[in-house]
């Protein structure tokens, strides 16, 4: 198994990448491929004495693009870049699966470049595992499609449903539809021709989920257009973060909070840690024929070795092969 | 000032009601006109020793709308139910404004038949106030409209700012339109239709803002389509309840957590009554032809209180007038 890295995607690399990578390695036994600036990689690695043994690998790209450019035009001009390179790795069969946590739209259009779709797929989405009460739940497309119709929210659910059950190891997941209220009849026009499409799809499907409903663990994967999904975790990031700055500020307020608050430190932080989408180990982009993983521009060394960790069982799971099948099995 | 009350609407109909009546009152001065089941509501008013001097109206009500009714079919067959008497004074010159906690289909579709549309507008839609880190910011539309188009946000934009300017006393209301990326060319078909009309309508628009600058409260009014704007509310509100209650668990688990939760008590449950969304005063139905609050069904007496307010201000400050002038400086 052996997984390409973007070492120089992240807000934090290639710090927190080479420091994922390392942690991969030594603590899950996962081969990874650093991709990228080979002094800045080694410079880095330089600081793991255990890394000499790892057996790391670099392969050198030149360029990288940067959060601000623009995806599609970027992976089609900085070819030497390292995600351009990092999915080649993955085209070519020399790697198992590839994680950046660049530029998601680069990323993205690198993967749907080099890997291609998987035939049958009109439109690939990015998978977002949700932290819920209960445990995780996919929710899908997380910003790859703006616009939408019936029929691809049909093919997310399927997606949805096998990365769930491969790769999360939910048995029989039940799939919900983002919608403004439970009944089949409410909805906007997508959503309302949608439901009968999920109905029929063979699959799990439990109905309309709503936002309250999500946080609550309803559904093991929940479908929705790449505009609504982008939106509610991006809300859900700036909510919890104001949120926690509210608790910090109060507890600093006076000498009885900050007392409590150095009471409640550790579990406040548990709770905050648990809730940030940062520390999540990736977003599968599913629907492109390779395992291609994308992680948070934010990322830190555990969050890369999650997603290094979600793309070698990905690929282990052959995610990719079953999202074929489920495919032919509905064309039947 | 007179404001006419539904008192049959909400989960605690009619303690919450009566209550809010009461307070709203005695406490400011407003008129109010209790709709609904008068046994009731003199019992619930028998309870207020101060209710006899205030003065509050009761006016009879032989229906109610309960909750999982169909809002539109519901408001055409009971004729005598008290969200549409309530809604008829308003409608005759005996009430300045209505709230109702009831069925929020049943009260906009109460308020849509019985006031009517201002002239020039497509699509009256419901102005959320969202409490934000610096104050509030008017999220609409929050569910009237589960598809719109370009033009319709455009005027729920100039709504949303009369709203903020008149009732919220927001100088210059800062305007944004609710997107997946700050460019004026990242969205989806209806937000990149809407940028260029809303850069062309004359309101203060500041540009696209991201899901997670609402909590900040990047602007004063943000626009987006009544789907996505329940969903984020509804989301909203389930994702702080889950922490919360993550939050609770983890204080009683241990000794230390629950000295630290006691020193915390009250600073937490400020937090949390202030992101409440059901503490907040009530949601404009903006619009129609004359002013009508729509409140959250969990309301209690002080939301209540605070719905009662909002009308009297809206009416005060003749934000349905500030409408049609607004419509009318456009069409010049």
């Amino acid at each position: 198994m052996k997984i390409a890295l973007d070492a120089m995607g992240g807000d934090n690399a290639p710090v927190a990448e080479v420091g994922g990578a390392v942690a991969a390695c030594r603590d899950l036994g996962i081969s990874v491929i650093l991709v990228g600036d080979p002094a800045l990689i080694e410079a880095e690695t330089a600081k793991y004495p255990e890394a000499r043994s790892l057996g790391l690998e670099i392969v050198a790209a030149t360029e990288r693009i940067t959060m601000d450019e623009h995806p599609a035009a970027a992976v089609k001009h900085k070819r030497q870049s390292s995600i351009v390179i990092a999915n080649e790795l993955v085209r070519n069969g020399q790697a198992d699966g590839v994680v950046s946590a660049g530029n998601t739209g680069a990323a993205m259009a690198a993967s749907l470049l080099r890997l291609g779709r998987i035939k049958g797929i009109d439109r690939p989405a990015i998978g977002f595992p949700v932290p819920t009460a209960k445990g995780v739940t996919v929710l899908l497309d997380m910003g790859a499609n703006a616009d939408c119709d019936a029929e691809n929210l049909v093919q997310f659910a399927m997606m949805g449903a096998v990365y769930a059950e491969k790769v999360l190891s939910i048995t029989n997941p039940r799939i919900g539809l983002l919608n403004i209220g439970t009944e089949p009849t409410k909805g906007n026009s997508l959503a309302l021709s949608a439901y009968p499409l999920l109905s029929d799809a063979g699959l799990n499907f439990i109905g309309n989920v709503e936002g309250n409903d999500l946080p609550q663990g309803a559904a093991d994967v929940i479908v929705c257009d790449g505009f609504i999904g982008n939106v509610v975790l991006k809300f859900a990031e700036g909510l919890s973060s104001m949120l926690f700055t509210q608790i910090k500020e109060t507890v600093a307020a006076t000498l009885k909070g900050k007392i409590g608050g150095l009471l409640l430190q550790s579990s406040l932080r548990s709770i905050r840690k648990r809730l940030d989408y940062a520390e999540y180990g990736g977003a599968p982009l599913l629907g492109v024929n390779g395992v291609s993983i994308i992680a948070h521009g934010r990322s830190n060394a555990r969050a890369i070795a999650n997603a290094i960790k979600a793309a070698a069982k990905a690929s282990d799971e052959k995610v990719v092969e079953a999202i074929c099948q489920a495919l032919s099995n509905k064309a039947r």
